[in-house]
């Protein structure tokens, strides 16, 4: 039994086996699950949970964040993968977003609590079952590495491959300078320049085949400088632990630094430009940074390996991440596309979402939680 | 200039050409307009907006009612196809759920109000502009008719394609009456057995000539008496105007009926015997009645001609009716799949969300129109 804020939650709301119901796509789960703990638990029926983040993050807390990861582009984030909710609120009655137990895949009824839950950071309740949708595992992957003269190049080649609709599962962005960073802590060989890893999802070897020729037509018009679909599963493997362990790999280029992200996510029209200006953006400063995405859903990272004593560094990189969400925000996109807002981001929010949806937000949380319990400071800027 | 409880909204927040946003994918439309003239509006775009409950609805009102229809199952319902609204508040504030003109593909930044928004019926606040997902038109379209001896063999084929993750567009199913009803309204000649009418996208002609393959081997696993693919585009249009107009020729199998319509959804592992059980339910109380769904989603229709006047008959068809909804529940399923709560199934929600889900649309509704001004009475259960 453990307490918050006066609300007694019992070990058995928090702690159990995935519940799956293999016909209807869907599984629950308890806090106690992380993502790789439910896709263990589901591993022989043929289905698989998508969301994934890189960590192996508890699913109910990836509920909490509204993360993504790698594959929303083909998949979706939490919310599109979220489809019942069991909450415990601040007063601590227990409520069912959709009804206790029920999955239908769409439903008119009431309001839509679960999306509200859904990356409200536990500031609104804490959720202590989340049933989320599982997908058939594709039978047939493939993978494909290809290195573009500029950053911009690769940028555009995303554009145009969304803009023909081909359903890619997984399209990430490195820039040279990650590149160079997974070459050394990943032990790789890959050309030092601006590269997409993307990966391809189908029920047969055909599918995937159109897939993977259509992406090279758009790569070559691109000035691509190679394109490499030929890898094993192996190797495949390789990759994408190198792509995973990214964060890891910028650190390791400066000893004793703990890593700055940061999180900015743009329509797709402003996505070439605004990395672009963003590279730039570092070299010019002398910040060393790299620059690595889900850009098919135009969400980008800069990972800042820094020296934390180091206020002089410190203000610097902070001046660069005001900079780089300004310019999201002035390309009509947010400060964060998954990591959310927590304390660092709340300076932001009223510049994001004007000052009448900041003060709805107050609204809504001041009914829900009006003794303010509920993860408190966390979110919502100061009124 | 027109007024609701005071709050003033000018005409030019009523009323405005649709703006495209082509290389976002993405349109803002205003309470002005509809659906076809969304779609007429970004033709030459190659771009369409998916969304299709059959009527000319508003794009507005299709938001606020949580609207979904034929094509769901492959491009979602519209809580999965609304990026960012503006909404006029109770208070006469105006906010934009994701900030004014934004639109990036995901985002963490803040509490998910737009889907907050959508199909809360005008009872938290009136959407003065939409941005909704459009979507690259299909280059490739097929069509299958295809009929089986019972609904339930109908219903267990729906399941099996889903389960084998074929992205069919649209599958329609209609029951021996609704296919007397249309041969006879439509001037068809469909063998008069329970039918799927199957839709199909693809970028190429052998992807959807794969789709078709794949679903016509499962068919015939379930006895389909026949499997039609042949259709040109003019059969295939005859053939879905038919299935829009499903309503009208149920009406029209009596002189003087109107129309009650039921809709609840149910979890796709339940949905072959919640369909026939209510086929069954239909046939035992000689009630005349056609079954119509978008089955894809689990989501079916029951379309009962009736005299309103007639006491006995209506109180009849009302027992129908709960006697329905109560089996959808038990299946884990809502009252309502895509029309929505309204007046007349308030009745309902307490069962299907639980209690203290019902208290939670009380403090939220409370707290966002404390003097009860928006759509009173609709929606939510009293107290």
């Amino acid at each position: 039994m453990s307490t918050l804020g006066g609300i007694c939650i019992s070990t058995q709301q928090i702690i159990g086996d995935p519940v799956l119901r293999e016909q209807d796509f869907v599984c629950s789960v308890k806090p106690s699950t992380t993502r790789i703990a439910l896709n263990d638990a589901i591993k022989n029926s043929g289905l698989f949970f998508p969301v994934d983040p890189g960590a192996d993050a508890s699913v109910c807390g990836m509920v909490a964040t509204s993360a993504s990861g790698t594959n929303a582009i083909r998949y979706g984030t939490m919310k599109e993968n979220v489809v019942n909710l069991e909450v415990v609120l601040a007063d601590g009655t227990i409520i069912d977003t959709k009804g206790k137990g029920r999955c239908p895949r769409k439903s008119s009824a009431g309001f839509n609590f679960t999306e509200l839950f859904v990356g409200s950071e536990g500031t609104l309740g804490i959720i202590t079952e989340a049933t989320v949708k599982v997908h058939p595992r594709p039978q047939f992957l493939s993978a494909a590495v290809c290195s573009f003269p500029t950053v911009h190049e690769a940028a555009s080649t995303v554009v145009e491959v969304l803009q023909w609709n081909i359903p890619v599962a997984r399209i990430e962005l490195l820039d040279t300078v990650q590149i160079q960073a997974c070459n050394s802590y990943s032990s790789l060989n890959l050309r030092e320049s601006p590269t997409l890893f993307i990966e391809f999802h189908g029920s047969n070897e055909k599918e995937v085949a159109d897939q993977t020729s259509a992406v090279e037509d758009i790569c070559k018009s691109h000035e691509a400088l190679d394109f490499d679909s030929g890898a094993s599963p192996d190797k495949r493997a390789t990759l994408w632990k190198a792509r995973h362990n990214a964060y890891y790999a910028a650190l390791a280029m400066r000893t004793g630094a703990r890593g700055f992200t940061t999180d900015v996510c743009v329509p797709i029209s402003k996505l070439a430009d605004v990395i672009s200006e963003t590279r730039s953006d570092l070299d010019e400063h002398e910040i060393l940074g790299t620059v690595v995405g889900h850009v098919g859903d135009g969400n980008f990272h800069v990972i800042l390996p820094t020296i934390e004593e180091d206020k002089t560094e410190h203000r610097k990189i902070q001046s660069f991440s005001d900079r780089l969400v300004r310019r999201a925000l002035a390309a009509d996109g947010t400060c964060t596309g998954e990591h959310g807002i927590g304390l660092g981001k709340r300076k932001y929010l009223r510049e994001e979402l004007g000052e009448n949806t900041v003060r709805l937000m107050h609204t809504i949380k001041h009914a829900l939680d009006p003794n303010n319990i509920m993860n408190p400071g966390k979110v919502l800027p100061e009124l």
